[in-house]
C-alpha cells in the first residue's frame, strides 16, 4: 500500500504545473531542472519504498544543519546551547536582525547563523577539512554509504557568492559568538552544505532519528532517546526556517529542509522520509516536497498530533 | 502510579524555592500568592487524578486563546485564517513591531494581537456580552460545569490597564484587519481573559483535544480529528509565546500557557492535563507549571516525538 | 525681485505635471484638489510676498506640531524633554516599532508619536476644549489673526478614522510616557492638525522664528533666542519625517511639512515662508511645496549652510 | 577674545571629572589616555588659535568619513548617491538593521555602512594602497601638510578585529551594493579611519568647508559651493551617529566626530574647528569635545539657526 501511495504521490508531482522557483543565489543550484521529484521512505522494519527520481543526487544544503547539530552534540555536548538557542526565529533563514537584537546569539541551529555558530564548534582548531571530514563521516556511517561526498563544484559556488553567510559569521565573531578564525568556519559551511545525497541515501541517514536515537544496523546509539526527541523537537519548531508553523499545522512531523528541494522527514517510531524537487517556496522550502509529505501524513496517519493506536 | 507522581511533583513544587514573578502588569492578579500549585490529569479512560491546589479557581488568561480559537472556527471556519497567521513569532507576546512589518496581520492566534483578532470575529456585529456569553458556554460546554464564570473585578483590572491590546487593537483596526467596534472586540477579549477555571475544570475542558476533537461525554465532535490535530500544533509552536521552543524541547507536549500561571497541556490520546503556579518566567510563563509539566512527561513518556509504543 | 521669483514659481507650480498624491487616509483631506499651489513670504521687514492660492485655506496638520512644541515648552519648560527626543527617528511618520525598542519614549516632537505625547502635555487634566483652546489662541496671536480655527469635518474625520494615531497613544500610555485619558489628548491632537490656515497666515505664524523667538509686532518674546534656534535645528533634523535629511541636503532651511501638503520654512533673520500644494512625496511631505522651497532657497541664497554676507 | 576663550575652555576641560569612556573595541585607541584635551581654531581670516594639545596627533576615525565623501564626489560625481543615502539612521553607527530592511542600500555616508559603501567607491578596481593614497593626498592637501599620515599600528588593530564592519561589507557585497573584493574595501577603510591628525592640522583640512568649498591657500575650489552646503548639511544631520539631533540642538554646527575623540566643526563663513578628547558618550562621541563646542558656539553666536548678523 504505501508503495502504490509514494508512486502515485510521485507521479503526481512530476506533472504538477506549479512548481516554484529554483534557488537562484548560489549558481550551482541555479542550474538544476525543477523537473525532478523523488521520494524515499524507509519503514521502522527496515523496508525502503522509493519513487521517482530517488536515487538521483542533489545537494543537501540546510538538512546537514541537522548532522551538524549530531556532530556537535556528540563532540561538545550540552556546551552546544551556549552559542545557540532553541527558539524559532519569526524571520527568514539569512535574516541578520534578530543578531543584533539579540548580541550575536542565533535563535536556533537550523538558521543559517546558528549552523555557523554550530559549525564553529566542530571547525573549532582545526584545518577546515578535518571539520569537513568529520561531517561527512557521520553521515555516511548513518546512511551506511561511502561513496557520499561533497560536490566541489557546488562548494566553490557557495563560497564564491556567500557574502551573506560571510556577515553572518562576522557579526558573530564581533561578539565572541563564533571563535575559530571566520574563513575556516565558512570553509566547513559551505562545504557542509554542499553534501550531495540521494533520496534514499538521505532516509537512510535519518533512520537513527525514527528509533529514538540508535542506528537501526548496529543497534548502538548515535544520540540518547532524550537528544533524539530534542532533536525532533527542534525540527518541528524551527525545521522550515519562517515556514515552520505552517509545515507542523499541514503536515505534522519533524523535519528539514533545504534550499537545493530536499526535505528530510522523521515520523518517530514509524518512518524516515526523504522527498527532493528542486523547486521552491518564497520561504525556501520544496514546493512539491512540502505537499508530497502532506499528502503521506495524511494518508498514513504520520502526525505526531494525532493519538498513536489503541494497542 | 499517576496519582503517586502527580502527588510527589505536587508536594515539591509546593516548596520550590525560585516560584517566578507574579504578573504585576494586572493589578488584580498582582494581588494572587505565588505560593500556589496545583495539578490536574484526565487520562484517556476518563479518571481524573489531581493534587495541591487543583479545585481552586485561578484567570486562565491566555489559556483562552485555545477555545477562542475553537469558537471562531465553529463559526466563521477557514475564514479565521485571513486574519491570523499560523507561524512562531519571535517576539514577545506583546510585541506590536511585527505588527507594522507585516501590515498588521498578526502571526499566530496565541499572541495577543493574534487572540485580538480571533475575538474581534467572535464579536463582529454584536454587543459585547453576546461575545462573551458564545465563548463561554463553549467552555462551560467543554468542561461539562455551568459554574464556570468570568471575574468581573480581573476583566475591569484588565481593561482599566489595558493600554497595550488597546494599541494592538487599534493597529489592527487601521489596517482593517479587525473590522468591529475597537472597544466592543477588547471588551470581549478582555472578559474572555478574566475567565476563572480551576485545575480540574481546565483539564475537563481539554479533554477534546486529547480525543481527536470529540467529546468524551456526548461522542460529539468539537471539531473534526483535522483541525484538533492543527491545534496542537499550534500550541506546540506557538502556545508560549517567545519560549515555545524551549518548551517543545523540554516538555514535547502541545500546551497553552496564560499570565495567570495556568498551563493547558494535551497528550494526545494519553491526557488532558492543566497546572497552576501563579509565579512566571520572564517570558510570562508559569515557572513551576513548565517544571512540573516537564517532569510529568518524562516519567510518563508523554512526548509527541517519543516512538509510539509498539502494540 | 523676491515678487517676481515667487510669481514665477507658483506659475511653474500651477502647472507641474507630477504633483504627488493627496493624503487618502483622512477622507476629508483626500477631497482637496492636488491642482493648488500657494506661497506667501514674509521677510525682515515685515513685508509680505505672495503669489497663487496664498489666501486659500488648507489643514496645517503636522505643522502644528511646532506651535504645539511652543505651547507646551512655554507652559511646562524643560520639562517637556522627559516626554520626547530630539533626535530624528529614521522611519516613518506613524512607525511605532521604534516606541517599542526604546519604551515607549518617542524620538522628536515631530513625528506623530511625539506630537502625541507634547499634546499631552498642554492637555493634561483639564478638557479637551481647553487644551484645544491654548493651542488655537498661540496660533491666532503668532498670526494676529482671530479668524483662524479648526476645521471640524477635518477634526471629525481624523477622530473617526485615526486607529494608528490611537495605537500610538495608547501604546506610550501604556509605558506612563502620556499620563492623561487617552481619548482627551487624542481630541485635542485631532483637533489641532485640523486648523485651517492660508500660506499668508501660516507665514505670518511663523515669524517669530525668523526673529530669534520675538513678535514682531508687539515686540515680545514668544520663545527665548536658544529656545528659537533649538526649535530651528529640531525643524532641519525632524522636520520633514524620514526625508528630514533629503531636505536638509536639498534647501538648507528649517521647515515643518504637514499632510495637508503645507510646509513652514524659517530662513533665520531673513523670511518666514509658507508654501501649500496638496500632492505628496511617498515619505508624505509636499512635492511641489518641497520643489518651490528648493529654487526659492537657491535662488535667494537662503541656505543656513551657506557663509554669511561679508558685511 | 578668541584666544582667552579658549584657553579657558581647554583649562576647564583639562579637569573635567567626567570624561567619557575611551573607546574599548579597538586595542591601540584603548591605550590612549582620557585626560587629554585639545582645540584648534581656523577663522575666515586665516588665523590659528589653539590651545591645550592643539598639536598632539590622534586617530581621526571617521572625521576621516568626510573627506573619503569629498574624495569620492571628486571623482565620481553624483554617482556616489546610489551606493548611499541622505538621511539619518535613528540606529547606532555600526548597526546592521536597516540593512537588511533598506536591501543593503545605507542611509547616509557617515554611518559605518554608509562610509564603507563610498570607500568601495575609491578603492574600485585597484590596490589596496591607491585608494589609501588617494585620500592621504587629499587630506594632506586640504591641511597643506605633507607629514600626515597612516598610523599602521591602528590600521592592523582596526582590521584584526573589525568583525563587524566586515559583516557590514559582506552584508553590502550580497546586494551588490559594494562592487569591488570585500578585503580590499575593507583594507581601505581600515586605513583611513586611522589617519593620525593633531587638532592643529584637522582645522585647516577643514577650511575649504567654512569658504564654500574653496580652498583658502591655493583659491582653487576643492568642491561647488553648493556641494560645500550639502556636506555640511550632511554633517549637520547625520554627523554625529545618533546623536546628530542633539548635537544640533545643542550646538547648532556642521560636525563629524570619530572614536578616537576628535571632532570637525565649521561655522560656514566663520571658523573651522577641531576638538579632541578621547574619552566618548554612550553614543560613540567626544563627550568634552561636544562640550567645548557648545560653549564655543553660544560664546561666539556660531550657530548655524541664529539670524545672521544685521550689517
Amino acid at each position: 500500500m504505501l508503495d502504490t501511495l509514494i508512486a502515485d504521490i510521485a507521479a503526481r508531482m512530476a506533472t504538477a504545473p506549479d512548481r516554484g522557483q529554483v534557488a537562484r543565489y548560489i549558481p550551482e543550484l541555479a542550474k538544476v531542472s525543477p523537473a525532478h521529484f523523488g521520494i524515499a521512505v524507509v519503514t521502522a522494519d527496515g523496508r525502503e519504498h522509493v519513487a521517482g527520481d530517488a536515487d538521483l543526487s542533489f545537494s543537501i544544503q540546510s538538512v546537514s544543519k541537522v548532522f551538524a547539530l549530531v556532530e556537535a552534540l556528540q563532540a561538545h555536548g550540552e556546551r552546544v546551547w551556549q552559542r545557540v538557542g532553541r527558539e524559532p526565529s519569526g524571520s527568514a533563514f539569512n535574516s541578520i536582525i534578530q543578531l543584533e537584537l539579540e548580541q550575536g546569539r542565533p535563535r536556533n541551529p537550523f538558521i543559517n547563523a546558528g549552523a555557523i555558530a554550530v559549525t564553529d564548534l566542530i571547525a573549532e582548531g582545526n584545518e577546515p577539512r578535518e571539520g569537513i571530514g568529520a561531517i561527512l563521516r557521520l553521515v555516511r556511517s548513518l546512511a551506511g554509504d561511502d561513496t557520499i561526498n561533497v560536490d566541489g563544484a557546488v562548494a566553490y559556488s557557495e563560497a564564491a557568492t556567500g557574502f551573506r553567510n560571510a556577515a553572518l559569521a562576522n557579526y558573530m565573531r564581533s561578539f565572541g559568538m563564533i571563535a575559530g578564525p571566520v574563513e575556516t568556519t565558512l570553509q566547513v559551511y559551505f562545504h557542509q552544505c554542499a553534501i550531495a545525497m540521494s533520496c534514499r541515501q538521505l532516509a537512510r541517514a535519518g533512520r537513527f532519528l525514527m528509533h529514538a536515537g540508535r542506528c537501526p544496523t548496529s543497534g548502538k546509539p548515535i544520540v540518547s532517546p532524550e537528544r533524539a526527541r530534542r532533536i525532533a523537537a527542534l525540527m518541528l519548531t524551527c525545521g522550515h526556517y519562517d515556514a515552520s508553523g505552517e509545515f507542523a499545522f499541514e503536515v505534522g512531523l519533524p523535519a528539514k529542509s533545504g534550499v537545493g528541494g530536499g526535505i528530510l522527514a522523521i515520523a518517530p517510531g514509524r518512518a524516515s522520509i526523504a522527498v527532493w524537487s528542486p523547486g521552491l517556496s518564497p520561504q525556501g522550502n520544496s514546493l512539491l516536497g512540502t505537499k508530497a509529505l502532506e499528502e503521506l501524513s495524511r494518508a498514513m496517519g504520520w502526525n505526531v498530533f494525532n493519538p498513536p493506536p489503541a494497542c
